[in-house]
C-alpha cells in the first residue's frame, strides 16, 4: 500500500457560517468551537493510525488553515512544509455568499435552490464587484487576475483545481512524501473526482464527512489502490454519512 | 523607507520551560498561556502599523510556529506563503538542555555559568545521544545530516543563519515581499548581528524582547536605513530592556 505515494484529505469541521446555515463560499469565516473540536480530533486519528504528514497543503480560508494547524499541532507535525493555494478554496458561491440558505429556499423554490447546491454545471448568479461579500479587493487574490471566479459550479472547481493537483501535489507524492490536504467539501469532492474517476452524474451525490482524515495510498499511475480511500474512522463516516442521507429524506 | 525591503522580526513569547526557568535551546516545548497573548499583541501591533507581512519564515519549533499562526491569524494575514527552517532555531544549548538554570548556577559556578549564556564563542559540552533531551532521533532534522549540532556557540548560530538569510529571506526581500521571521532570542540576534553589523563582544549585551515586532527597512544593499531597526511599540520594547537591565544588577 502506498508505495507510490500517500495522500491525506481532511475537511474543515464546521464554522461559524456553517452553524449559522449562510452560504459562505469565499467569505473567510473562522471555525466554530465545534470545528476547532473536529480538528483536534482529525490530529488525534493521525497520532492513533501512525499517519504522519511530510508537507500540507491548504487553501487560502481560515478554516481549513485553521484545521490544518490544530490537526498538525496535536500530531506534533506543526514543523512540515506549507504550501497554500486558492486553487483549493471551497467553490466560490457568488451572488448567495452571505444569503441565509432557508430564505434562499423560500426566495428561488426548491427547484432552483437544488441546481445550484447540487447540478454539477449550474453556478450561481455572479456576486456584484463590490458588494459586502465579494473578494474582488481582497489582497490574497491579487494574483489571480483574470482567473479569480465571481461565481462557481463544482465543473469550475474541477477545472481549476486538477492543475494544481498535477503542479503542487503530484510533485510532492513524487518525491515520496505523505501529503495532508486540508480544504473543503467541494474542493476534496473534485479532487476525489478526479482521483477515483467518479462521473459528473454521481459525484454531486458524495459527501465527504468534515474532521475525519481520508487516506488514498496510491500506486504508481497514482490511481487509488483502494477505491474510495480509507477513513481513518470508519465508523464515524459511515455515521456521518447516514446523518447526510436522513437529511434528503 | 523600505523601498528595497522591509523586513519585521519577532521573537516568540513565554513558553512553558521559561516559565519553570529551564535550559530549552532545541527541546520543542509549547507557549504558555501568557507567551499566546503576547502573541497576539504582537499580531495587532502589526494591525495598529498597517505593517502587513507578506510571506513568513519560522524555525521548526513549536513556539515560534504557534507565535506566527496567532499574530497572522489576529492580523488577518493567516493565508500568506510560510516558510520553514532549522537555520532559524533557538541556539542548540548543548548538554544543559533541559537543566534547570539556578542548579545549573549552583553546580558551575557564576563564571562558567556567564561564559555558557553570555559569551560569544563558548559552546556548552555536547548533548549525548540518545538522552532525553536530545534531538538526534528527531523525524524533523533528519535531512540535515552532519550539520546537525550537538551543541552550539552564538558565533555558531550565526555561521548556520547567515546562509539562510542569503539564499532564502534575502530573495523573498528582493522580490518586494514584506517578511515576517518568528523565531528566538539567539537566532534573531545573529539575524541583527549581521544587519546591523554589531562587533562580536557587543552582540551578546543585545536582547531582543519578546511579542513586539521590531521593523527594519533596508536600502538597495539591504542594511538597515535605521540602524538597530524599530519596535512597533518602541514604549514596551523600552520597557523590557530596562527591566533585562534590572536583573543583571
Amino acid at each position: 500500500m502506498g508505495d507510490f505515494g500517500t495522500l491525506v484529505l481532511l475537511r474543515h469541521g464546521e464554522s461559524t457560517w456553517n452553524a449559522e446555515n449562510l452560504f459562505t463560499g469565499w467569505v473567510d469565516v473562522p471555525l466554530s468551537e465545534r470545528g476547532e473540536g473536529e480538528a483536534r480530533r482529525g490530529g488525534e486519528l493521525l497520532v492513533e493510525t501512525g499517519l504522519l504528514p511530510d508537507v500540507v497543503h491548504t487553501s487560502l480560508l481560515r478554516r481549513a488553515i485553521s484545521t490544518a494547524n490544530i490537526a498538525l499541532d496535536v500530531a506534533g507535525r506543526h514543523w512540515i512544509d506549507v504550501r497554500r493555494d486558492w486553487r483549493l478554496n471551497e467553490r466560490h458561491y457568488g451572488a448567495l455568499q452571505g444569503k441565509n440558505k432557508k430564505q434562499t429556499l423560500d426566495e428561488f423554490g426548491e427547484e432552483q435552490f437544488m441546481l445550484w447546491r447540487r447540478s454539477y454545471d449550474t453556478p450561481p448568479p455572479p456576486i456584484e464587484k463590490g458588494s459586502e461579500f465579494s473578494q474582488d479587493t481582497d489582497p490574497r487574490y491579487a494574483g489571480i487576475g483574470d482567473d479569480a471566479p465571481l461565481t462557481e459550479c463544482l465543473a469550475d472547481v474541477v477545472a481549476r483545481l486538477v492543475p494544481y493537483w498535477e503542479s503542487a501535489i503530484v510533485p510532492d507524492l513524487r518525491a515520496g512524501r505523505t501529503v495532508l490536504a486540508a480544504a473543503h467539501g467541494n474542493s476534496l469532492r473534485a479532487l476525489v473526482k478526479h482521483l477515483d474517476g467518479i462521473s459528473d452524474a454521481d459525484i454531486v451525490g458524495l459527501n465527504i464527512p468534515t474532521g475525519i482524515p481520508l487516506r488514498y495510498d496510491l500506486d504508481e499511475r497514482l490511481a487509488p489502490v483502494t477505491p474510495g480511500g480509507v477513513y481513518l474512522d470508519p465508523d464515524a463516516a459511515f455515521e456521518a454519512a447516514a446523518a447526510v442521507a436522513g437529511q434528503g429524506r
